[in-house]
């Protein structure tokens, strides 16, 4: 063990999140994993389930244990289901490790507002609370020294991100936002189901949960701090095949005179010293191979004066900057580290 | 040759649209393709380039010369690129053969709104005034004994088709329609290009041309038409990593009350005796992969009472309801026959 | 009913040898659909489960119970798991039904040899003893008025259709035969799986049962038939990320001196009458979708004189003429009727 | 300009190899790219042409000037196509510049061999003898302060990792060896063509150059050098509708008795101190995803008992392993730095 480095431990190591933070950590100089974690494959080797990992990370699985993870782990990330997250956060942070939760279980302040959407039981308010959200690129947004950080979901970093800078300008109808998102197949996890099934999702686009997707109220919850009043929106999710990637793409009601070049520079200026955000040129739209492997979230606009409303596209890796990139630079950011450590990776493309 | 069967030309052989032509007729009980035509391959056999067809159809192309097509068919569709249909339908025509235009050149009535969308000059007014513009399932569309007809593009095929019953019946507040619109890459066609490139399009899902497309007059022409005042829509369109299919995800203000239950009545009574149209239960949204291969436009709702707004998918194969099939059904129509003769194949799933 | 139509019942109909079987007997002029049959989902409209056959097929699924299918239907066709078959088809049979089956447990006549590769209860004798092995071109099968057919693997029917002229010609050292066989993922089935999960298998290529799979001994009865001694193969099968098609490439030493267009030659004339196999031209390969959804079996040739092998690529649709494609051409053979009777679908391309 | 850095310019930024080698070199500590070079895209901002580089790499292309670019690098790598470096490299060298070479033109000693398989004039004999192949893992290989480094072909790499140990311990009967190897499309390059037109190459598995393919002599020539006298091989390429990754499935008649495990320990000990090859367990075999935009080579073995063969497979990223990987793996072997410097990439899962 490394004395000068943080240890760290991951919960979920065999879905595609944890698998996700291991590739990156690999490559903090900060860290090392010292437990990955799984409550269903304790006690195996890590690649006997991801040969991929083989002479990597040389280790076996861990069960579910609080305490003995504890005495061997200082920060602990939880890429677990939502109402998993809920009852085991409470667990790792008792037992004095800090937690980064991947999970959509602390994001929604509002218990009553988390049952409607989730649809099971929420985590108890008093973890609500102390939980801080972690859009890094948000204004304002402080997450040093806190102990329990949620971190985005995958959507809500793609549309907020594309969103934040024109709401918060008053460029934009709040009344009038319309989000249509579309995600690769990793999105919906390593867990077996029809609609993950290969012959049925490949040469496929689909569209599910219309209106009733749980990071609606994530996304609205966001918006509504940023202009002081409630904000609803319609919000559509819809599976590419291909299995990474997200592009959100926003349609919205323009209030005032702005040409395309105008919202270019009010995004500049708004992410100007963020690494992770890149505005694209005057008709250019990002697409996903563009950021795939990487924590980039790249943003291009296009205004119709004949309707007189903006379209924003806006995309991440989901993986990445909507998992496990975004959730080291809350790492990066609770540790009061440089934000980009362990996430300088190019995109690969193609 | 048959002599009780219609003789069929096909120009544009060599592409997907008129590829995908010959595959329809072949099942087709009263046509008999006389002659497949490229003017760049002129000469060849067809199972030259096309190995799928050996021994299907054993025919060398023929070149473009309209007086050669006239003496051996009687029909001609002109699945050509917009600008090369513009001047060779006239030559059709006047050879004496009817014409089924799979381009868009003939799909706008003004000349001024074709030459700002397509930045090239419009066909002669007479051609344009003459021809009739074939969305088969519109009320009132009828293409019987006619010799020109204009087959629909297939972005608004799926988006007309979407929004029509509702538009007509006044749920649809016109001046909040929204399009987002996705699709397979074979309908940029076969002529290669970086944005068609495989390394380049595969895991990628991509915005082009948004607020540009050639494609949005023909919508508004429509729908203003239904109307009887000008609609102006935003539409956006991406390309998937996927060969066919298309989806029009469709967002609209919804005047007065209707449920999701509503919404399927009204189009269910308006397609009610359109064997190609499939309207959802509720609950339900079409994929691309339900109508693959097949002439069938597959419909599905969501109201969202929190924006008071509808979100309508629509889904064909942009091949076959967006191109190729559709012009068999004009065909089937402009003869007086049966409107599915050669068309009722079953999508091929998975 | 149609009294002048047979009257079919399908086992299965919730796999993707059961859709594909409804696919293609809707285009049956002799054919009617009595009875869609499924253990799991009996009491179900077929419809719910794959809306892409609303108003293609509007029954409800039934049971599994040999006596109502009997008095429903003529003919069976049994697209069940292997181990499912082998209870079921004696049942069917008892009842008064032809049986057609797509499962493996009728293929092997050794049942000492199927427990050893299928790992589980062989059939009982007698009806392994009736089953007649139903490749449809291997010269001298035969299987008109027989109540039990035996549908060929997916697998060993592209193989065999390759090997089978070169080694009853005596071509081929039939004791160097390698074989690399390649297949989408459709082979796999509709159950889930890791293997089968999207996410897994997108952009990935992947070896699986290295000289287990269950088809060797199906391919080496056949070839041992041929050479009337013993002979054993290499084989190896892969996971290519697409649904459809399969691509068996064989390697053999050639016996004799024989040039490319010898090879071409002998098997056009070998399959002269047969109106599926395509040979194609000198230095033209066959690839997946020049088959992809049609009932051809396409191959082709490499002689290289440098190592005096010969390379033979042999394509097919994995769904249709590995599996019910064949089985409809079978009931055709079975009744006596044109082979290609439902069977004339164009490759769908692209 | 950091004066502690090797100066790197890159020729052919703008195909797959050269865009591969700056992300690679993005993470190499010695290594500084102060040039990036397209003969046709010269004074173009590189984020232009591939906006995944945006903020990370910020130069223009400059053109084919060896004088110029020796004033500002010390090492260049050439990844043009074959043909062009043969006359490139030459002036490159006699700038006073190190050469690392991703084109075949100097991997074959023998000219007259070179122009039979790649059909056009080999380079200057002088600099096919200076050339060095940089097969890194090969026994005896080194390449240390040497000028001109040949970088191996993608499929080369493959199939020779795989072959190398077993030939050299004398348990492959070099007469017998066959090699079916599959290749992702961007292998093909970024020009464009009807090979790697989306919609042709999508869900479609294709053969090319059967024995015809110019990497057959690359890999007789060092299995010819291995066992001391000439072998020759049978050699398939094949498609796979996927960007990244090379299979080689390798097929050999074994001498004298050697089990599976056995196979294991030969390679596990000849790629003892190789940081960059993995072998599998028994019963486990390498997919192409597992290796996926790392500079892995992971090989599986399976014994076949009934017939006496091994088969082999091996699997790598084309991109990394067989192409910019593998360079910079070369790179650092001629510096006599780490040879992991710049490529301990995780492979990226899912």
């Amino acid at each position: 063990m490394n004395p000068t480095k943080q240890r760290v431990a991951i919960v979920g190591s065999t879905g595609y999140g944890g698998v996700e933070l291991i590739r990156f950590l690999q490559h903090h100089p900060h860290v090392e994993i010292t437990s990955v974690i799984s409550a269903s494959s304790s006690g195996a080797p890590m690649s006997d389930q991801f040969p991929h990992l083989d002479s990597i990370i040389d280790m076996e699985l861990d069960g579910v244990d609080a305490v003995a993870t504890a005495a061997k782990a200082d920060i602990v990330f939880t890429a677990t289901p939502s109402g998993v997250s809920s009852t085991l956060v409470p667990q790792y942070l008792e037992a004095g490790l800090k937690v980064i939760d991947l999970s959509g279980d602390f994001r929604l302040k509002d218990s009553s507002t988390y049952e409607q959407w989730y649809k099971h039981d929420a985590p108890e308010a008093n973890y609500l609370a102390e939980a801080v959200y972690g859009l890094c690129e948000q204004k304002g947004n402080d997450v040093q020294d806190q102990r329990l950080i949620s971190n985005p979901g995958c959507y809500p970093t793609a549309t907020l991100l594309g969103l934040m800078p024109g709401v918060e300008a008053g460029w934009i109808d709040h009344s009038s936002i319309i989000i249509d998102a579309k995600s690769g197949v990793s999105g919906a996890g390593r867990g077996t189901s029809l609609t993950s099934h290969y012959a049925e999702m490949n040469e496929n686009f689909k569209a599910y949960k219309l209106n009733k997707h749980q990071h609606i109220p994530e996304i609205e919850q966001v918006l509504s701090g940023v202009v002081g009043e409630p904000v609803v929106v319609t919000f559509s999710t819809q599976l590419v095949p291909m299995t990474r990637g997200i592009m959100s793409t926003m349609y919205a009601t323009i209030k005032g005179q702005h040409s395309e070049q105008d919202w270019i520079d009010l995004y500049r200026e708004y992410y100007s010293d963020r690494p992770f955000v890149r505005i694209r040129k005057q008709g250019n739209w990002p697409s996903t191979k563009e950021v795939a492997g990487s924590n980039y979230c790249d943003i291009g606009f296009a205004v119709d004066e004949r309707t007189g409303r903006i379209t924003i596209v806006s995309v991440i890796d989901n993986l990445v900057k909507g998992a496990a990139g975004q959730a080291i630079q809350n790492l990066n950011r609770m540790m009061g580290w440089e934000e980009t450590l362990g996430l300088k990776m190019v995109p690969v493309y193609p």
